[in-house]
């Protein structure tokens, strides 16, 4: 089994109130791809400018992530630019330089094409498409999105909605696209856009999955630390799509794999960029898979 | 078994985007008790003015509340109005008008000092200290408090939580109690004050409860309308309280307890004031209960 991701490969720069890093490995194919790659082989679709480190190619690459798709191009790489506040939520974007990102045309090189298991990172609703309409025949495609394409582009975001089988967004971009104040109710909304899944992520307060068999949540561990919570979402997409690609023959699979996405992204806000994910073992996750058990367990 | 408690009963009146309501039944006291009465006897002791409804005076007698330590003063009741934005969450205070609740002495009649559950709302610390010093031996005391109370009488908050076995407060309060961001942190901090058990209430997140056995989440059933937040915090105390006192001698007994608690107060948010309480049903308890706990089943 494997996992195609199409999304961004990106260097951040992120400041915190505690410390700060400059230009180091971020986007959202770059998180996820190294969360999954815990479970599973994954293929990126990305492009990258001239500029981008050899060293992460390596990192990549040592970690049996397929390339192939990655285009580099003359010019610069994505950046991002953010700040947070004392929360450690929300930050406030200084900068956006898109660079080669903003004429990504993804191109599925015709080995991919096979894919099972697809992940759609938040880019824009057309490119989506024209990402699903290279694959031929994938079993299970998720994607993410954000308040910016479900203002900018919601009649095309509506039609990736019909194609793909889980949706994974926040709290209140569930509300916004649905027009619907009350979760419950903008659930049942996006389920009838097309989704058989809705995943809502709630960063420290954990996961919810929204299907027709009914409602599952997932705690999160009260952490010690939260260092940056930069790339927690696409991690969290990474250990459900890495490890749903080896269990998706049941409902438990999708709640098992709700809480390794948890797991993962627990360890990746503990450090600046990558770092924590790089290091991380797999009797780590199963440990950490637990104590996440054990807290919701009445006995 | 019986559960006593001191603190407030007042008028409430309640705005928001949707609809309100004027001078009707709130306070503390008021929610805990009829939360409380759920499953045990239940004791109150506060003071309301010679203009507190009659009607309001029966319907806790119909529920078998005792009504001996509640001063009838000449005066106006304790009367708040506040207004909740779209978001249903933190209202803003428009008016206090404290009233005869503002030279309450909470003097516990001697029939009431023998007992065994006590739970002290958010009342001042001094009044909190002058009741724990009347009760005689109480097996299990509950306390709740407020930003106000950590930032006026922290000495006087401190010496409480030396006597108390479990704080019951949100997320910001522990934060600003333990002066620590990190919630494990300041969890351990506030264990470290004297209380063997801290719960943090964090609304429609669930319930965190910290204890030297551990951390156990209770999940918050998704609602399909929340009308009225006011008194959930005291109610999932009622339901807490009133659980435990037929169940306190294993840790899955408090684990209960806390799921308990939030199955009621989820009820409370139903409808305004207390209306949603009153009408409640064992059985609709029961089959909520089950349907938390499902929540976070993996099978």
């Amino acid at each position: 089994m494997s996992v195609l991701v199409v999304g961004s490969m990106a260097l951040d720069t992120v400041e915190t109130p505690f410390k700060g890093v400059e230009e180091v490995l971020g986007g959202s194919a770059s998180y996820f791809s190294l969360a999954a790659s815990l479970f599973t082989d994954v293929k990126i679709v990305a492009v990258i400018g001239d500029d981008f480190p050899e060293k992460y190619v390596q990192l990549f690459k040592s970690r049996g992530i397929e390339l192939n798709g990655v285009q580099s191009t003359r010019g610069k790489t994505f950046r991002w630019h953010g700040r947070y506040g004392y929360d450690l939520k929300d930050p406030e974007t200084i900068a956006t330089h898109l660079n080669v990102f903003e004429n990504f045309d993804p191109v599925i090189p015709e080995d991919y094409r096979e894919a099972e298991y697809v992940f759609l990172a938040n880019i824009n609703p057309e490119l989506q498409m024209h990402v699903l309409k290279q694959v031929k025949k994938p079993k299970l495609v998720a994607c993410d999105t954000m308040n910016y394409w479900i203002e900018k582009k919601p009649k095309e975001l509506i039609e990736v909605l019909k194609h793909v089988n889980i949706l994974m967004i926040n709290d209140s971009e569930a509300r916004e696209l649905a027009q619907e104040p009350g979760i419950m109710k903008a659930a049942r909304a996006i389920l009838n856009m097309g989704p058989q899944i809705l995943i809502v992520k709630r960063g420290e307060y954990g996961a919810l999955m929204f299907s027709k068999e009914g409602i599952f949540w997932a705690p999160s561990y009260p952490l010690e630390d939260i260092v940056d919570p930069t790339g927690a979402g696409d991690t969290f997409a990474g250990g459900f799509m890495g490890y749903i690609s080896s269990d998706d023959s049941s409902s438990s699979g999708f709640k098992r794999a709700v809480v390794y996405g948890s797991v993962v992204a627990s360890f990746t806000v503990e450090d600046f960029s990558v770092n924590r994910l790089v290091n991380l073992r797999k009797e780590e996750i199963e440990t950490r898979y637990s104590a996440f058990l054990k807290l919701s367990n009445l006995d």
